[in-house]
């Protein structure tokens, strides 16, 4: 299938590698290919130059975030929380009537603001929207001609890709959205990363529920010492 | 062991049946004890009149915040989060030296403000605090005398005290707090009631995480078609 992945950073490089390795054509979007493709050092971050991660997995084309929206017959959106909701409208028509599976965070981080807010992590980020409104609302708001669903975002998206790293892979992920083909995709997808736990939320409001869990899934992580590792999972036990 | 606890809704309930099986000398803290033993008819969550509990229930006494307060050597608060650090200020003395195991979710419900904003599951209550501070935050800033831990929060109180009820008790309940001694009575209190898996987040700032994580409960428990039914707990798989 093909299927673009929106972004670059760590967390969409585990999808595209994974992506890859099942067999799919994956096109690749960033804001600019070619200043993508000239970096050399590790970003902020720190995360290695892509083009060091192209040489690794040959096959991968990397396009503008328009282009690679028009060859994908899925799309994953990777885009960073801050800049997903601007960089998506820029690029609606290629967008238009494809599911976008989105797994952003709306954090700010200290360095977008002047006013931080300390807590045991050092600087947390801050949500926003939060609480009455999601990220995942707002894309889709924007989007009105696409079928977004908010999936992945509980995760490490180094453990989305590999279930079975953690307790044999018993643990469960969350799909929210309002179109029911679409979160089926995305369950198929999430089957095919060797999920077995797949819980359907309901309509795109639970997504609010998913982008707040980020603070309790890094306490989470800071409790067993971890300090964002997220080498862990959360199973619903019912 | 005296035991406080504060507030008469559901969830106070479910403690107060539980500790007083389990032996403890219970008191039982209300703003107007008279008020309180006066209501007849359900109250707006729909819990029944508490002077039925009462009759349930023989041996519990019923006292003021500050009175029950005073005869707690250890105090749960189960005040309603919109008014918890107001009634809670009044009786810091009481409360002075002593762990205070803090449950309180900082909804606002729509009777409370102007402007709802509607979600799948009617009006979802709002947070405030939210993201960059938290309630049990508040509580310990305006009780710098008392060992504030929060816990309990990311659980139906009636199966807070019933852990077994669910999976036969094999998943995760989470307490955080600045005291390493109070952390450890709640964790004891914990073990009293049936959990086996009790996480130590770490400082009180995981209260952020543990309260915004109410809006995932909801969404887990309307997905799993419980509206707020809550016959369901988190495992954190690792």
């Amino acid at each position: 299938m093909k299927i673009a992945v929106l972004g670059t950073g760590a967390g969409a490089r585990a999808h595209i590698a994974k992506l890859a390795a099942l067999g799919h054509d994956v096109h690749v979007g960033t804001r600019d290919p070619q200043a993508t493709l000239a970096r050399t050092g590790p970003d902020m971050m720190g995360t290695p130059p892509f083009k060091e991660f192209l040489a690794e997995h040959p096959g991968i084309c990397l396009h503008t975030f328009g282009d690679a929206a028009a060859q994908g017959e899925l799309v994953i959106n990777g885009i960073d929380g801050h800049n997903a909701v601007a960089a998506l409208t820029a690029i609606a028509d290629q967008l238009a009537g494809k599911t976008l599976i989105d797994y952003a965070v709306p954090f700010i981080y200290q360095h977008q603001t002047e006013h931080p807010w300390p807590t045991p992590w050092g600087v947390m980020p801050k949500l926003d929207p939060c609480d009455t409104d999601s990220l995942g609302e707002q894309i889709q708001r924007a989007l009105p001609r696409t079928k977004v669903v908010k999936s992945f975002v509980t995760q490490e998206q180094t453990t989305v890709v590999n279930p079975q790293a953690i307790g044999g892979g018993d643990h469960t992920m969350f799909v929210a959205g309002e179109d029911a083909d679409a979160k089926q995709q995305a369950t198929d997808l999430l089957k095919s990363y060797g999920w077995t736990d797949i819980l359907d939320l309901g309509p795109l409001a639970c997504a609010r529920g998913m982008e707040m869990y980020a603070h309790m899934h890094s306490a989470i992580g800071f409790g067993l010492g971890q300090h964002f590792g997220g080498h862990f999972g959360i199973k619903v036990v019912r």
